[in-house]
């Protein structure tokens, strides 16, 4: 359908940071906002990893679209994905249908990349949507089930073998929450196993793990990730993964559960825009976040690349927020006949936890570790989780977590048996 | 594993309320139980409806097995499948081993019933785990999202029209939480379409709803259901299910969702086990609980058929933990040499919740209707539900939905475009 006429049609690609921020910061623009999904729900990315770790619930960390643009008049929601854009006839091209637009926000994001080794994806899932996380979830504990029933010691020592690969905040979090897991939560459960002699590693090719954070700050998180039992191995590029573990040049380690923290690819759709990619598929916009050519099309979060003060601004949540609302002010401009403006990123930090009371947080000169650096982390996500329900319901699940040691969200469920690949020789 | 001398070895099959309430009552003993389920968790059954329309989480009503038996020191969990029994060589063969037994409590459960119509199961799903409720919430709010998109007049009252079929306390709990969620949760979350002109049907082929309860009660019950917009068809059989919607007799209703909540047929389980089955593939016990000719093999809950007071004892969870209790409190006998004790069900009353301050109970002679039979129903559920933690996370969501009308597991999760059946001739 043509907009009927009167207010320009703004279309919003993608329901994450960037085109939730820009969609709220167009609310009393003369803009009429559509809003495309292929999910109902905006994710608090930041928190994934707890939903992929059985202490939060995915709707603690998820909310429908629909519902935090419900006030907002000028905007709605389509769930649908977006397949191409065609921008010489300025149109998204969706699986069921077309959506015209005046300006378009392209937000779409990032996936896995697997560094051309796309057969690794079925051992060593990603973390990137509540699926992801229910699917890690439901590997972590079927591990020590399986576990549990092993009676032979190699198979029973490899399916208590955890391998995060990657050592960004992402993996930093899963390999602590992992161990903590294994260490604590689980500590009673078992009868033939005990869960926390689970080996947990955390593999990265470089020299050291959390590369965007100051040196001496890493090293702090690397010996916390020590103290809780994970072996963190550094200058350790993964040669293999497969079903039986992951090899590291000339070392094996045997594994039946391995988790992806390495790479992001941009979303496919930034194919059809007709431009060229970088080496990560993103799409290289001007200084204003447009497409070069196309004033109309902005692209923004993980999907941008822009280099600003001889540095790429990261892929992080703060730069899609930024980059959102700064997208909506431009058009909001266009609209009145003026100017764009050049978009400037502020960092806001830094911060990754590692588990109970540890945590690392870098903001400009001030580094922060442990308990400081942990009440930091907590304050600021209970801060930006959006809806004030989630924010209770977080901070109650908070507490039984990090008082009482015991998580709630330890669910198996869906498909079980393509994951056990039941073998009976040595089974209790 | 033979056990290993002493202790004789309890083997439940099953973690429902019959199973987990057997292995509870044998904490203290003289026994080894090995409890085998296919699924992590026991699920609290009477709430699983809420997990179905959004209301609640699947871990706020489901408790990790292992976590509720983990200071049970004569306890293990097994998370497997049981095929069949071998009553002869009392072993219970699971897909992947075998479990030798001393002592057997069958607590399978059941499963639905579409009576001769198996292939309504596609178009029709029913409720009985975790797995189930996730779909059927799936499968409500993708319907509204399909009505938004939708040109056609026709085709969007097709979406926004819900059939349960069986009029039961689930078929009337669902069919009153849908008209909620309708018309009060999504009111401002869509632009095209108005979730309150979503028409919501309850049917039952018997004369009334809620056959259970005392008849004026019912009475109450219905009335309620249609305050909330809710249509009740009684002494309307079903005769056709399919994609597009529901025959009853010459009546055809458009319908792009149906809930099945009219039968339950006993677990497979109980073909393996050498005896006569009822109808609904039950197995007649005798009054202590044991499969005839077999006193070491108990057969208790939705899976037992059992007659007292020439009535039969109704499949609901207090009769099963009963039963759980009764069965363990036999096998402590026998271990100490004594006969076995005849079961006697204790009517526990019947409770059924409509929706916001709406519910009918009836404990004996005591019937309750509206707000005090809600109220009854929120003590007993909240003091029912297992663990301190989830009690004070469902207290806490259940006021934010009474009060403020808002639910937070809105989320579409899963496969959607099967679901969706996507045709573009009239999408918006």
């Amino acid at each position: 359908m043509r907009p009927a006429g009167g207010a320009p049609r703004v279309v919003i690609l993608g329901g994450g940071f960037g085109g939730l921020y820009a969609a709220r910061a167009l609310r009393r623009a003369p803009v009429r906002v559509t809003l495309v999904d292929r999910r109902n729900h905006h994710v608090f990315q930041p928190l994934l990893y707890q939903v992929a770790t059985a202490a939060l619930n995915p709707s603690d960390i998820a909310v429908p679209i629909r519902h935090i643009l419900r006030r907002q008049a000028n905007a709605e929601v389509i769930l649908g994905e977006a397949s191409a854009v065609d921008v010489g006839a300025r149109k998204v091209i969706l699986a069921d249908g077309e959506v015209p637009y005046d300006y378009l926000i392209v937000a779409t994001g990032a996936a896995h990349s697997y560094f051309g080794h796309d057969d690794w994806a079925r051992f060593a899932p990603g973390l990137k949507t509540i699926e992801d996380a229910l699917d890690i979830r439901r590997r972590i504990l079927l591990a020590f089930e399986a576990a549990e029933r092993e009676i032979d010691p190699d198979r029973r020592a490899a399916w208590l073998t955890f391998v995060i690969v990657g050592g960004g905040p992402t993996g930093v979090e899963l390999a602590g929450a992992v161990a903590e897991i294994a260490r604590r939560i689980l500590r009673e459960d078992f009868r033939h196993i005990d869960p926390g002699s689970a080996s947990v590693f955390l593999v990265e090719a470089a020299p050291r793990v959390l590369q965007a954070f100051d040196e001496a700050l890493a090293q702090r998180a690397a010996q916390a990730l020590r103290g809780l039992g994970v072996e963190v191995l550094t200058g350790a590029p993964v040669s293999a993964i497969d079903a039986t573990g992951v090899s590291i040049g000339d070392r094996r380690i045997p594994a039946r559960l391995v988790l992806w923290a390495a790479g992001v690819a941009a979303s496919p759709l930034a194919r059809s825009l007709g431009v060229p990619l970088d080496r990560a598929g993103r799409v290289a916009v001007t200084p204003d976040l447009t497409l070069p050519g196309h004033p109309e099309v902005f692209v923004i979060g993980d999907l941008a690349a822009l280099r600003q003060d001889g540095r790429p601004v990261p892929g992080v949540a703060p730069a899609a927020k930024q980059m959102g609302r700064h997208a909506a002010r431009n058009i909001l401009r266009a609209v009145r006949g003026l100017p764009y403006l050049s978009f400037h990123y502020r960092d806001a930090g830094s911060l990754a936890t590692i588990g109970r009371a540890a945590a690392v947080a870098e903001f400009g000169r001030v580094k922060l570790w442990g308990l400081p650096a942990w009440l930091a982390w907590l304050v600021i996500h209970i801060y930006f989780l959006i809806g004030f329900r989630n924010r209770m319901l977080v901070i109650l699940q908070w507490a039984w977590l990090y008082l009482r040691y015991e998580s709630g969200a330890r669910l198996i469920t869906g498909d079980i048996d393509s994951l056990l690949n039941r073998d009976t020789s040595s089974r209790r």
